[in-house]
């Protein structure tokens, strides 16, 4: 049987040119986490489920995960995200470490996703996360890092905003303020999840399932129209929840003077993972009315070493794929043109028996950090330009005999101009490509 | 259940500092394959069986591969090596691209391996491939990239050799010369590709296995003890063989010339996978007594799109998995200590009243490329030299007020050469790094 030509459903092949895109992304990734001093980490791409059982969610494991069983009879899946590992790593070291431990990683991760816009079943995830931090200083940093990386693309306040808000505050107003039993509160964290995503008049009847009593109704109502954090800070007074609230109120204030603020808007409708967030919750959203969506989130959270008897560990971290991010970039016009590799200089010879000299001299110029493509084989001296215009390259040498000696003429196609080396002297040509 | 903190068998966790090491290697990688003009790809985690079933092995499919069935009843397995998606990703563009085609990925593959020294179950791969290259240039690019890279090490010949055959070769020996029947060769080849692994007793005793005839078992013996190309041309000469071989005597006299020859060996023992090479095929060989042995290999072969029923495209590439890499670079100390990350600059705040002013300064020297950690929470003054020290930091600055202002003291804690900024002067600080 002849085997497909397509990738597996959901995946992608990544050719030259989107791969350049791909690490393109992933080195803007890697330089944004070093500026801040976050350190890599990787860990397998198998794991066993036991591991996902005691933390994912059950949607998780029991529709979306790749599993099987090994042929050693263990239960293991392919990583559908990368948290749980994080705590499995970070259990192993977080004893000796010096705090805050500053950690990042961008794995390749699989999910039984119906493929579309947005989403597909391999994508890669930029992970940042930060343990052990002094209280709102974590969280600080982790939301400045993630505006320096998508301003690093030249994103700006006008395409994203930082969506945000503090499970603490959903947690009083649920419990203290509504006076929510558990299962009541399950229910109406599930409601205001969907809240963006249907009717009022839907959003209204499902409200009204979890809450019959209408004065709560109201304030809930109320909650829900909170749009900055002066109303909320007010709305917590109001009604006496300041006391649940007292960091998330000192973080408001700290942020007033710092150039986060401009990207942060409070959304009394995030809340993101149930079992896992405990503190602060956010969403990065693309503003363009073309691409309404979250691009990334994440959140504070104390009890990821829970799963290992640990003792709790604050941290901060975020998620984003590279497929909802280079949809954000394309989106916005962010995102440069990939097509064509960026080698430095091609080598053509018009008589194959220069070929062996082309070698040398190539070998010459990649000891001189000089990416250089040698022609194979002989090539006609009318057919070289086109050919090194179409691969993207704006200067080039031709190998040819002049005086009975071998000699380089050099080329460069954007300005037209000439100049010629002799075989022996490479540095001439590394001069000829720093010009112009 | 609580989940174990190991990772899982055969698997890595790759901590800050393994990571770091990874990086430096893959960097290698990218940065000798962009030397030499070759493109990035990569391929999805997952294919579809039948690609496997069409191109590997029995074995592989068999013992080794890691597959099961979707939730949408397609039998997949985790990529074991690359070369399958390579045909399929090839088949896809070959007829409008143009050759020659220089590809390189460096994906993590898994197999089904007993862990041990050099094999682990998830490898990265670092794989090298020219198609559609004139006769014997594709070869001697390859085979270059491969010196070079792992010159780039600082690795010699002396602790390396590319032990090296032709299959054309193996083929005439076997073929014209021993006048063996398929499956008779193919018992041969198995013995060869052992012939280094078992004594010269029991050499003898699988070669009489197959050659029963003394004069064919001495003439075999013969080819076993050639050890350079010399001997090798004088023996296909007097054994009418040079027909079956012009292009490998071709490439013999081609790399006379370039220093690549000092580092090839002929090594009639090297026939490597039965089914794919048609050409040269070779190891790179490990000198050194503790770990001799191959870290990588590859060939010429002309039939990579058989299975997709497309025409045959000449090609020539290499695996080189990440693990044998770093025994061979930790053998012969070629690998620098990845132990502390190198980020440039550390600041600190002995007042938490001036936490704000470092975020604000932090974010100023990120703009301008300074990887800087700011330490969160205030410090005592007696305590940030040993904390700085502890992170590998050489320079850092201690935020504090004086006489009424907020400054920066600037410390070089190996020249112990301090100076000082304002806080609303960041390019003080880099010009302070930049000294010394």
């Amino acid at each position: 049987m002849t085997p497909t030509k397509k990738p597996y459903k959901g995946c992608r092949d990544f050719f030259p040119d989107e791969m350049r895109t791909r690490d393109f992304l992933f080195t803007q990734m890697r330089k944004t986490a070093e500026l801040f001093a976050y350190e890599p980490y990787d860990g397998p791409l198998l794991e066993e489920i036991t591991l996902y059982k005691a933390k994912s969610g059950e949607e998780l494991i029991n529709d979306q995960i790749y599993s099987f069983t090994d042929r050693g009879n263990r239960e293991v899946a392919i990583r559908p995200e990368m948290t749980p590992t994080l705590a499995r790593m970070v259990a192993n070291i977080h004893k000796q470490t010096a705090k805050p431990i500053r950690w990042y990683a961008i794995p390749n991760l699989m999910r039984y996703e119906k493929p579309q816009r947005g989403r597909v079943r391999e994508h890669w995830q930029y992970n940042v996360d930060i343990f052990g931090a002094p209280v709102n200083l974590g969280e600080i940093e982790i939301l400045s890092l993630i505006i320096h990386f998508l301003s690093s693309f030249g994103a700006t306040q006008e395409m994203f905003s930082i969506l945000l808000n503090d499970r603490r505050v959903v947690d009083g107003v649920f419990n203290k303020l509504l006076k929510l039993d558990n299962e009541s509160s399950y229910k109406l964290y599930k409601v205001i999840d969907k809240a963006k995503k249907v009717s009022s008049e839907k959003l209204n009847e499902m409200i009204s399932e979890v809450i019959t009593d209408e004065i709560r109704k109201n304030i809930f109502h109320k909650y829900l129209q909170l749009t900055n954090f002066e109303d909320l800070i007010l709305f917590l007074e109001e009604h006496d929840l300041k006391d649940n609230c007292q960091d998330f109120i000192q973080f408001t204030n700290m942020i007033k003077s710092l150039d986060l603020v401009d990207y942060l808007v409070y959304d009394p409708t995030i809340v993101r993972g149930l079992d896992y967030y405990t503190g602060i919750v956010f969403e990065i959203f693309d503003k363009h009315p073309d691409n309404n969506r979250a691009i990334a989130g994440g959140g504070a959270y104390a009890n990821l070493l829970q799963i290992f008897n640990e003792n709790p560990l604050a941290g901060v971290g975020f998620g984003l794929g590279d497929v909802t991010l280079k949809d954000f970039l394309e989106t916005h016009q962010l995102l440069g043109n990939f097509e064509k590799p960026s080698f430095d200089f091609a080598l053509y010879c018009t008589d194959e028996s220069n070929q062996l000299a082309a070698f040398e001299l190539g070998a010459k110029l990649r000891e001189l950090n000089i990416k250089t493509e040698i022609h194979l084989g002989q090539i006609k001296f009318n057919k070289i330009i086109k050919t090194a215009e179409n691969k993207g390259y704006k200067k080039i040498g031709i190998i040819e005999l002049k005086d009975g000696n071998i000699q380089v003429q050099l080329k460069d196609l954007v300005n037209r101009v000439n100049g010629d080396a002799q075989i022996t002297k490479p540095e001439t040509i590394v001069n000829f490509l720093n010009q112009g």
